[in-house]
């Protein structure tokens, strides 16, 4: 199985912090070994970092680390290969474009006996399950909706329930975003925390280090991270039910 | 006006020594500062790294010149704002996904009163002509050929009217690539040239670095190297002609 990790923020923010914690899980203190990936919108664009190396042994993972690279929405995988060869058009996370927007999509879980019916507009590039749900997905989206964006509620919804059938295939946590707002459906597990005026400082459970955000943030900043498992030891984060489709906009959960 | 750099090779191979010299017009020797970008197909997957920062300045150009990735195909631009501001989503390459493939495209020159009508299939994330063409390209191709994957010599064919259609509203100088073949347009300035067994050294001409090829090949590979102006002094470079639209195969130009 796969990890995945996922920031949202009302101010662009640099994602070094989680991202050196969940990194160590690609090959050190876990077994997510078989390539890695990080999109970081910014504005509409997008940068994309994919490799099928283990992340603690790229060179391009040392660069963002040492990089920090500012943006508002972040989504970040490791893999553990179930379905696929390890190469790098398996490597989440997988972007397609709709409505002139980017859309970012990673996904945990493994799914069988799934092979809905494509009609060409978005079609998987690889041989991973998850790249074909996330070309089901975009195509529903563009079906049902047609010419027009729909806004955050009524994707909410419409999202929850494309989940839910993709997720009656197995097991299906997955993030999505579109540069605005961050989707984040629970099959099985996923956490998150919303972190805001008073910051705090966190120690990372997979590495020693700690951050004061106090020290790195503004009392305007609102920034929460979604992950599969929870990267600090010293925080309280909120596990997804499953079933459960959450949206977060400006480093907040909607109702 | 921003520069172009494209190779196509029959082994995967690193674009460190022309990428070395083409940066370096990326805010030193020349005037393209807003901007650069790169794209590497590794199989059908794509690495893909934009900056609207110099290249010159950037530390992920930094990292290109430093750490070789091998591949087949590989188109890099860097950027003289004209149309659409200095921002990550006005950088060039412009990926989107066709028949399951990734393609590629990158654009030189300047488009005038161009506004084909979209269908919705692919839309410009960015404020670019640039990408506007690329999405009426990829638009035109798939409603010319369906749901099957032409062969070359017929993209080759639809492609060069597509493209003298595009140049009428201006200059474009053109790569595409589907991470098997690269489509080179020329509409005013392009060149290319192909190096096969026996290699010899190539000086670079914005930079005093040379390179033994015969070094660093083997007497099966065979690279061709598409530019807007040479890169090198002591090589020949043959000019494409005003719409002439060249496929690049394995190393080769088909003719």
């Amino acid at each position: 199985m796969c990890q995945l990790l996922g920031m949202n923020c009302n101010t662009p923010t640099d994602i070094v912090f989680s991202f050196t914690g969940f990194a160590t899980r690609g090959g050190r203190t876990d077994e997510h070994k078989d390539g890695w990936g990080i999109a970081f919108f910014e504005g509409k664009g997008v940068r994309h970092f994919v490799d099928h190396q283990a992340a603690i042994d790229s060179p391009i993972a040392e660069l963002i680390k040492r990089v920090p690279i500012k943006s508002t929405n972040v989504i970040a995988h490791i893999r553990k290969a179930t379905q696929g060869v390890i190469a790098q058009e398996n490597c989440h996370p997988f972007i397609r474009e709709a409505w002139g927007y980017n859309w970012v999509f990673a996904h945990n879980g493994d799914l069988k006996n799934f092979a809905p019916e494509l009609d060409g507009s978005y079609l998987p590039i690889g041989s991973t399950d998850s790249e074909l749900a996330f070309c089901y997905l975009m195509q529903s989206l563009r079906q049902h909706f047609g010419r027009t964006l729909p806004d955050n509620a009524a994707l909410q919804q419409f999202l929850t329930k494309i989940c839910a059938e993709i997720a009656s295939h197995g097991t299906f946590n997955m993030l999505l975003s579109n540069g605005s707002a961050l989707f984040a459906h629970c099959s099985t597990k996923l956490h998150y925390i919303e972190r805001q005026h008073p910051f705090n400082t966190a120690a990372l459970s997979d590495e020693e280090v700690s951050v004061d955000f106090s020290a790195v943030t503004t009392p305007q900043d609102r920034v929460a991270v979604i992950v599969t498992e929870p990267l600090t030891t010293n925080e309280q984060w909120t596990a997804l039910q499953a079933g459960e489709l959450k949206v977060f906009v400006d480093g907040r959960a909607l109702v």
